[in-house]
């Protein structure tokens, strides 16, 4: 099945192919992307909406002389499986041996590492800027989807684009959905654009100062090798606007596009239909969260829940959504705009709850700052997915901690249980003095049984749990459980009967809390599951800077970790009980011998 | 001169009047503006421009119940003098009173803390999406100049509002000006859109689903009124675009509209001619970074020098700029394009150098850890005006280092002085490994007389200045000069010798340099320009957390200071020599009577 594929190692080899042979390719390539993520989970619908647009362009243009930037690498299997790396999707044993991410170490056809959205005209312009300033000739091709213009780094690099005078070409992907559904007025002139095949006289890629072609039969090869044949080497800004079927070549896969986007493995049977997978009904972050603010929708609070259109990632199940009707808000790929919509809303008496992952926050510093803070607006920010991961170096969530504590006027809360959460989440809803951003615990689902009746608008008071003697354990969220085990092994171990304190303010100091520990304590150790610089541990450490009290900050390091298997991250990092229990007794050796 | 408007005190005084009035009272504005900016400074041609809007929005509006969202405050003088705060503009004794943004602990007229750019259209959507969730009923108006349209979150905003299905309206001040001259292809369509009255069919307004008003005189007040009584009480996202001028009211400003965008007192004769100050010619962080980047591309190598719509304040002269030809890009008010468009264009191998604010840095942290950090793009950015400052809370610049410093792979410098500046420039920009930022010196320029052959290829080597004992004074970038004067102190005062040390790296430690200390020395201080949390120091802090060495982070706290005066802000942070040397002495007798 897989007769043409196998003669394909290098784009060079489709340059002879007839169109017959062309599609055939395609189905082989359909087939291997269906098979492959099934297996092990993966883009699903966008790959498989963008096999011909691939092989088309690798026909006509000549990479990797041409250079091509796939926005958020969501369509870049196909790309993958031209360009020397078909193995990682016909060999079962190499599936893991490539990212589902571009990335220039793995081939010389990739330009970049990327996998946050948005962001491809901007790099596409980049490198087309340099090449003229070179004098060099090649062709420029970004390719993004319609979801993904969404976001204003896309609008920046279109606006941009447009005043290059030279050889700049964006290839939109227009499968009618984001990850779900498109939000926002340019979806209707894309609608139209697609409705008139193209001639509708108001066209924002004409408004913005781009030549346009439009293709309606975005998945047929003809079609498409002769508008890319069209206007390569061209040398004017030009959008190609391709009508996509998101998931094309699976009927579950194209009537349910969100629901296809990204798979977990074994969602397909052998058929190729929906597995009858057990569905889960555990209580988790996102079903509690969700409960809650149902909730107060029925209580009658303004409450704004809002995603920055990723609203299965953050568990907004569509009867939620459709529980929450006007209550609930995708804003589309547009996290700047979702903070400073929420400072507005929140101003104006709305109860704004914004849900998104960590990595993804990083989109918004600067409205976290000025439009939120600086305001004081009492919005709430759930983080999601915060902390040290085995994921993709692009969706590690372990630098929230510095980027959010580090900013004035932000209450940065972080919960040890499923009872906190809901108490954090419950006062930062009725108050009315501070932004309020709680990191939803990633590395586990912790239910204490007991209820939580802090009043949470005394700012940073921490909860001293135990109280003991020479090591206190300040144990932040989620790892608030390894915490505990570090307690119980110093005291199994060393019969030392630590402190441990749950600090619940990772934005703040207990000045109090932190003196009275001096009296009789000789260490403090800080453990946080994200990145040590800039983050929680270090207040600690410059805390008691002035003193005698040695300070152990426990974290991640300052590294984009890329696919590390947790265990190494865990042991490289000392993120093991015995492990921290063992830098403790150095240290205390350390105390002794110097006294 | 102000009859007309000693009488109004709110915009309820407007109501009765008659167009000749009205008229005559934006006469009165304009000269009370004139008069006020030429004596302190401020934003002058946004201003002058937007008179007449202001007052119809007002004579037409119900403010304070419809609320009004001014986009980055540039021409929010003319509403300060209509809602009750017209003595800070006719009384000089109050000319400091108010600030020069716009802020609701001032009036209820201001919704907003705002002085970042792109912000208001997404800010009054969560106020229409408040208002209707709670069944209220006003009019919501964001107003944001054609130059803040270049801006990602002004298209997100812009993108989303069209949803809302309610009540929105957003005037675009359109004075075809940018603070410089605008860039991108929007700014053909609003070229085209003013060339037809309106009329062109492809408008980028309609395109994202806005009713769409054009008003060809928009300093005209009878045009101004007509159409927002079109527009008021109307249920749809709608576009009132205005023409107006930028500078209106004098022909000095209204012809160079770039150099009047702000201006500094005195800037105008008693004629209102421009007066003839004597044009400074001393050599400045600028003046070295443009004859460096002009050397560069005479040289042959093709820099890019990127402004993100300021050039004046990182002192790109119009001389600069027309020298550099293609080698300059002003990408407009778009930071994150900034920054990936320089991480492609240093991947495409050109030498992509961003000049850029503080606070404007803040604007793109993702794309500074996805498309650049991440991808590891050789480009160089020059942060500018870093450091504690009595400027408004807006424009601070002291939350970089926790910025930048904490994402990984970028190496973050901080010379000390000319010599150092240029070196670390020239290293930057012929290096191929990493991306570099430098923090240009804000406290001070300091010619050192000797030549920096120092290779920074050697990451985070501090330079120890003079060797000690006791105490080690490691001071950042420009407080390297208190550093110094601390140095001084604790030697003629104390008669310790300490050592001094220039670390030069913010984003790295010395592992090697800070073990030796330990030898001989009790107490590490830290000195940096800018908020303490998450900064440089705290990692010094965290470093000898396991060791006996005491350690003491000096810097700014984190809070949104806002026009504080500077000798009040280094007293409160104990940023002077004596006091700093006073904690010290306190930290060194208590190790004394530890022992």
């Amino acid at each position: 099945m897989t007769n043409i594929l196998e003669s394909v190692n290098s784009p060079t080899d489709l340059k002879t192919m007839n169109i017959s042979e062309l599609n055939e390719l395609a189905q082989e390539i359909r087939s291997a992307i269906i098979r492959k993520v099934n297996a092990v989970g993966g883009h699903f619908g966008p790959n498989l909406g963008f096999v011909e647009a691939t092989i088309a362009m690798h026909y006509v243009f000549d990479s990797p002389n041409d250079k091509f930037v796939f926005d958020v690498s969501h369509q870049c299997y196909p790309h993958k499986i031209l360009t020397g790396r078909k193995e990682g999707f016909l060999n079962p044993d190499s599936y893991q041996k490539f990212s589902g991410y571009t990335n220039p170490e793995e081939s010389e056809h990739d330009q970049f590492i990327v996998g946050h959205t948005s962001t491809s005209v901007s790099l596409a312009c980049g490198l087309a800027k340099a090449r003229d300033l070179r004098g060099e000739k090649y062709n420029v091709v970004a390719v993004i989807g319609d979801g993904s213009l969404s976001g204003g780094e896309a609008y920046e690099g279109l606006n941009n684009g447009a005043d290059l005078n030279s050889n700049f070409i964006v290839i939109v992907n227009d499968n009618e959905m984001s990850i779900a559904v498109n939000q926002g007025g340019l979806y209707g002139n894309l609608s139209e654009l697609r409705s008139t095949c193209g001639e509708a006289k108001c066209n924002f890629f004409k408004s913005l100062g781009y030549n346009y072609s439009y293709v309606e039969r975005g998945n047929n090869l003809e079609d498409l090798i002769k508008v890319f044949e069209h206007v390569k080497d061209t040398n004017e800004p030009t959008v190609v606007h391709l009508h996509t079927l998101k998931g094309k070549g699976l009927k579950v896969s194209e009537e349910n596009k969100e629901m296809f986007h990204w798979i977990m493995p074994g969602t397909l049977d052998d058929e190729g239909n929906l597995a009858h997978n057990e569905q889960s009904f555990e209580e988790n972050y996102y079903t509690i969260t969700n409960e809650f603010l149902l909730n107060k929708k029925a209580q009658g609070v303004p409450v704004i829940s809002i995603t920055p259109a990723t609203p299965g990632a953050t568990g907004f199940s569509q009867e939620y959504r459709d529980k929450m009707g006007d209550n609930f808000r995708d804003v589309g790929i547009a996290e700047e705009h979702a903070v400073a919509f929420a400072s507005g809303a929140a101003k104006a008496g709305a109860r704004p709850v914004i849900s998104v992952l960590s990595s993804f926050i990083q989109r918004t510093y600067d409205q976290l700052s000025q439009d939120l803070a600086l305001n004081n607006s009492p919005a709430v920010i759930l983080v999601n997915w915060g902390g040290l991961s085995p994921m993709d170096a692009t969706h590690v969530g372990c630098f929230d901690i510095p980027l959010i504590s580090n900013i004035p006027n932000i209450v940065y809360l972080a919960p040890t249980c499923k009872e906190e959460y809901l108490s954090m989440l419950e006062w930062a809803m009725s108050q009315n003095d501070h932004p309020v951003a709680i990191r939803t615990p990633f590395a586990n689902y912790v239910v204490s049984g007991h209820s939580d009746n802090t009043n949470y608008s005394i700012l940073n008071k921490y909860e001293l749990k135990h109280a003991g003697s020479d090591v206190a354990v300040i144990a932040v969220g989620d790892f608030f459980e390894l915490g505990k085990s570090v307690h119980g092994i110093l005291k199994s171990e060393l019969g030392i009967d630590a402190s441990l304190i749950n600090p619940k303010f990772i934005s703040g100091i207990d000045n109090e809390l932190l003196e009275s520990l001096k009296e009789n304590h000789k260490i403090v150790i800080t453990l946080e599951n994200g990145v040590i610089e800039g983050g929680f541990g270090q207040k600690i450490a410059s805390w008691y800077g002035d003193s005698a009290m040695r300070v152990l900050n426990f974290g991640g390091q300052k590294v984009f970790t890329d696919r590390v298997p947790m265990e190494k991250i865990l042991e490289e990092n000392h993120l093991k009980p015995e492990l921290i229990v063992s830098d403790i007794k150095k240290c205390l050796d350390t105390i002794c011998s110097n006294v």
